[in-house]
This record gives C-alpha cells, sequence and structure tokens, in this order.
C-alpha cells in the first residue's frame, strides 16, 4: 500500500470495547495516519434492540474496507455462543482470517508472574490457525437431555488449510533472527489430524532451509510456557490449541491488558481485523478502569498489516515507553489517561 | 477393602519408567502394606522385540488385580501414537479409566515458578474424563499426502460418560474444605459437547447443594493458572483440556517430577492404574537422575484407592517432609537416594 488514507471500518462492541477503541483511533490519529473511519454497531446492544448479530449487508459492507478494529463483543445478557459463533466467528471465517497472529511478548518493564522471567525470555509470535479445525462447528446431539444422549464435536483440517497458515508461519520465522519454527499439536492422540499438520510442516521445511523446525505436543507446550518460554520464538498450530496458549501467553507476558491480535488474511482478499485478545468485561465497563494498551498495540498490527511500517514502529515504540515509566509511577491511570499519555508520545 | 495384603501388577516400562517404580515399591513396602506384585513386560522394549503393544492376555490378566502402578512407556524409537494409543489409551479404556484424578498441589517448600504463590494459592484436584472426548479415536483421512486431503477427529461425549464423572467430581467437591466445583470447558465454540457438560453440572448441582459451582472456558481457566490459582478447588473437565490443564498445572506446582495421577474406575468393575504425570524421559534414563517423588504420590493415591488411608497419609506426609527438607539441603540425591530417605520417614 502506497498511500497512507486508509479506510477503516471500527466495530467498538460492548463493555469496555468502546472505550478501548476510542483510545485505540486517538493514537492512530495522533500519529499522522490518515483514516476515514464508518462505525458499526454490532454486539449485544444491537442484538437485544434487533435480534441481528452480522447481517448480510453489513458483513457485505465491511469487505470493503481496508481493514477492520475491533474492541470486544459479549454480555451475559445474551446466550452463550450467540455473539461468538455468529458474529466475531463469523466474520473470522466469512473474511478468510486463516492466520489469528498473537504476538507473545514481554516489553521491559513489564511484571510477569513468572518470577524468573525476563523479556529475553518471553518472546513469541503465536500463529494460530483461525478457519477451521474444532472452530467449524462441525457436531451434532442425538436424544438430548436424555440419558442416552451423545454429542459430538468434529475438527475439520484441510491439507489447504493447514498448508497456508504453516507457510505463513514459516515466512514469519524467517522474517525473525532467531528463525525457528515449532508446530505445537498432540499428534500422538489427534493422529489423523496431527499427521497432516506434522507432514505439512515437514514439506514446507524443505523449502525454507534457514528456518529450525522443532515439534511440541500441546501439553508439554502449557508447560513449557510457564517454566522455559524462551524455546518458542514462532509458533503454529491449531484453532484450538492456538486458543488456549495465547491465552496462556498473555497471561505470562503481563496480563489481557496488553495482549493484542491480529485475523488476518494474508491473501488479502478480504479486509484483515485487529482486535486485543481480552473480552468486554462487563464488571468494570464505562468505570475508565481497562487498560487499552493491548487495542493500542492491535492498532500497531494493523499500520504494520497495511504497509505502515514506520507508523507501526512508533506506535510500538511509544508503547514500549510507556510501559517502562508504568514500573516506576505508581499513580493508576485512566483508559482515556493512558491513551492520551501514549497518543503524546506517538505525536511528539 | 479389609484385608492389607494387595495385588499389584507392575508396569515398570521404558527409559526412567523402571527407576521410579522401583523407588514407588521401596516405599510401598516400607509403609508396611503387604503387597504381592507382578512384573508386566510392556512398552517400547517389548514393542521391538516381539511388535506386541497389549496383548488380549495381559489385558485379562490385568484385570485380575487390585491395581496396576505404572512407571512410563515409550522411546523416540517407536513410531508416535503407536504406544500412546495401543498400550496406554487401550489401558484407560479397557479397563473404564473414567476418573483421570490430577492433583495440583503446591508443597511447603518447593519452588515454583509463579514468583508471588504460596501452597495456600495452589491446592487442586483436576477430575479429567478418561474414557471418551477427543480422545476416542475417531476421524477419519480422506487423499492422504494430496493437496486435496482432509483429515476429520471428532470428540464423542455421552450423557453417560458426562454424568459419572461429573458426580465423581461433585462427590470429591464434596469432601474438601472448600467445597467448590469449576466445569472447565469451551462452551461458547464447542457448543454440543459444551452444552452436555454445562447441563450435566447443572442437574447434578441439586443433588449437592452443599457444592458451589463455577464454570471457566478452558483458555480464560489456562491464564487463571497462572494468575490466580487460588480460584479453583476442584475441576472437572474433558480429556483433551484435562490434558493441556494438568500439565500446566505440574509446572506451576513444582514441575512434572512431582505430579501424580490415578487413573480410576470408581465402579471398580476393573483395577484402577496410577502412574506419574510423566513421561520416560530416555534423555536421562539410567543415570539416576530422575525424582521418584511422582510415582511415590502416585503410590500414595493407590493406597487412597485401596481404602488404606492410613498409608496413604503417611506416605504423602513423608513426601512432603522430603520436599520441605529439599529447601535446604543442597546436596542433588540420586533416584535411589530419594527413594531411599523417603522410604526411611514413611517406616520410622
Ligand atoms: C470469544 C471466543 C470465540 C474467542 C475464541 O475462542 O477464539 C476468544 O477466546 C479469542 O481467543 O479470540
Ligand atoms: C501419553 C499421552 C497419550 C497422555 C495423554 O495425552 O493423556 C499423557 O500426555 C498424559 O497426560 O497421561
Amino acid at each position: 500500500m502506497e498511500s497512507s488514507n486508509i479506510r477503516l471500518a471500527v466495530i467498538p462492541g460492548d463493555g469496555i470495547g468502546t472505550e478501548v477503541v476510542a483510545e485505540g483511533l486517538k493514537v492512530l490519529n495522533a500519529v499522522g495516519v490518515k483514516a476515514e473511519t464508518s462505525e458499526y454497531d454490532l454486539g449485544a446492544r444491537r442484538y437485544h434492540a434487533s435480534g441481528e448479530t452480522l447481517p448480510d449487508a453489513v458483513l457485505d459492507e465491511l469487505r470493503g474496507y481496508d481493514a477492520i478494529l475491533l474492541g470486544a463483543v459479549g454480555d451475559p445478557s445474551v446466550p452463550p455462543g450467540v455473539l461468538e459463533r455468529d458474529l466475531l466467528l463469523r466474520l473470522r471465517f466469512e473474511l478468510d482470517h486463516y492466520v489469528n497472529l498473537r504476538p507473545v511478548k514481554l516489553f521491559p518493564g513489564v511484571a510477569t508472574p513468572l518470577g524468573e522471567a525476563g523479556p529475553e525470555d518471553i518472546d513469541m509470535v503465536v500463529v494460530r490457525e483461525g478457519t477451521e479445525g474444532p472452530y467449524a462447528g462441525a457436531g451434532g446431539v442425538l436424544r438430548r437431555g436424555t440419558p442416552h444422549e451423545i454429542a459430538t464435536q468434529e475438527s475439520l483440517n484441510t491439507a489447504y488449510g493447514v498448508e497456508r497458515v504453516v507457510r505463513y508461519a514459516f515466512e514469519k520465522a524467517l522474517s525473525r533472527p532467531r528463525r525457528k519454527l515449532t508446530l505445537v499439536h498432540k499428534t500422538n492422540v489427534l493422529t489423523y489430524a496431527g499427521d497432516l499438520w506434522a507432514r505439512t510442516v515437514d514439506r514446507l521445511s524443505l523449502e525454507f532451509p534457514e528456518v529450525e523446525t522443532d515439534y511440541c505436543h500441546v501439553d508439554a507446550a502449557s508447560m513449557f510456557f510457564v517454566t522455559q518460554p524462551a524455546r518458542f520464538d514462532v509458533i503454529v498450530t491449531d484453532n484450538l490449541f492456538g486458543d488456549i496458549l495465547t491465552d496462556l501467553g498473555a497471561a505470562v507476558a503481563g496480563g489481557i491488558g496488553l495482549a493484542a491480535s491480529g485475523n488476518v488474511n494474508p491473501a488479502r482478499t478480504a479486509p484483515s481485523m485487529f482486535e486485543p485478545v481480552h473480552g468486554s468485561a462487563p464488571d468494570i465497563a464505562g468505570q475508565g478502569k481497562a487498560d487499552p494498551t493491548a487495542t493500542i498495540l492491535s492498532v500497531a498490527m494493523l499500520l504494520d498489516h497495511l504497509g505502515l511500517t514506520e507508523a507501526a514502529g512508533r506506535v510500538e515504540q511509544a508503547v514500549a515507553d510507556d510501559l517502562l515509566e508504568r514500573q516506576t509511577a505508581w499513580t493508576p491511570r485512566t483508559t482515556r489517561e493512558i491513551g492520551d499519555d501514549i497518543a503524546a508520545r506517538v505525536a511528539g
């Protein structure tokens, strides 16, 4: 992308979603990127008002943007699964976000629950598959509510889907100093899917001789996230394992308030969507208590995806500087104050 | 069980399996329980010698024991998945080990990677389902090795299977001071299976009004294991989520060298099997470096299962005392020395 005039769809969502997105946009503005933004009211509010989750017409409109910024959606008043399946996951599937990109990086100055780990130990990127696996929604139920009920849940994996995300992960690994790619799966139990993933990594490794590859069962990986996070550089994994590992990763890298993510369509057949890993946190909504940092880092990922590398770098650096200062500044700031401070750093 | 003369099948297995099992038996002997033990050669060695994993005749014999003690099986020389599926998982399925019981407990004096957590924060029991879910082995592959390959993996869940493990978990929660039971699943994505699990917990909670129930998505749970482990008392969860969470639990509770487990058939239609959570660790095998503590704690669980509560308590106490002393005693001990020391405490 040559121009820096981007067309951005914004889905603030529910709860703290609206609060953190406001700060993300503030920083986007401060970094000098010209963005034409349109807001979309999707989430619990709309669901209650109209019963709609993601109308087809809205989905079609969204396809026309360069990127999407999402805050968070969800509220306990909505039946569980509805917004997840019909809005969040539908966006990922319809817009073919086959890479769910989640950096797990401990910034200097940030406290981690791990007593002995420092920034040099926790610096990885999880490339989570985003469009298949156990998230396909396949499965069924028979004799619901009876003693004879059975419920199934099917993981669907295709050579097409696995190859493209593994290829992306190899390229990502190649772009990083360590050039290490770890496949995380459970090949000894999920033998059909695991075999496809493992063979795909083996095959593509021939195209990327500079990248060192490694394999780790998901149970062992979850242990190593805590005991030896430095083992990992780039991880490629299935949709569900990636979901679990990236929340764990957020925890070890300073908490969910800092974890950014991109739902990326690397083929660019549809806009990619960037969002904090955290949810709508109804318990603290409207109180200015939410940390907008995860959203601001998601904005940096968005800029990077659009080729605005310099702007992305400036946002990330401003966040890094702000985080370093939090260590000593013990006055807690509001959502807006954190946004203001980071925006000021970016601008100045 | 009235008598303390137990008939025990022992499967030392491969690698460090044989080393740690020897210490487990030493402690069993020291605690004064009369055990008639028979050793079964199963694992990588037997597989290479005869191609056998678990001959039907051996399985039938195993059914005749009061309990089984397993060290660890596996070796890189065996194709991945073979011993897991045809030996370990087959034992769990054939002997109907529908409760995979895994305490996650930080003993005083044991170092945890979590900087701020102490024994009062980490004391839970994970009740992992052991005979269905994604471990059923259901699934298939089409057009293997071609660009059109698809691989599926199916999770099978039955009312029968879910109810019995949830009931066990409620009873376990009732027996503990906090009386709290948390269901861990991913109901917002795995909607068919999640719905069955959630409804089952809701229904049984009416029978256990003294037990407080809670729900946590598996991704959030993995975060809380690190940031707020004190949230959890008893956890009940699916086979795969339990696999991941208990390795993570082992990590936060001082490492895989201390993590014990029981594959329990509470209906007692077949013997239960007790084993350390760790594997055969071929890299350190034969060097006396393995920590036998996980196996010794598994022996305590075995005694408890057989109703030998007093003996179980003595073994656990001896381990607790030994662990407390490790804090200050900085001379590393061999596998055998640790076994000797714990056996001496148990006897004296
Ligand atoms: C809300 C839920 C469907 C979603 C997921 O499981 O992917 C969330 O946990 C995430 O990680 O973005
Ligand atoms: C070896 C493997 C099949 C097994 C499992 O996945 O259950 C192991 O990880 C465990 O937790 O006992």
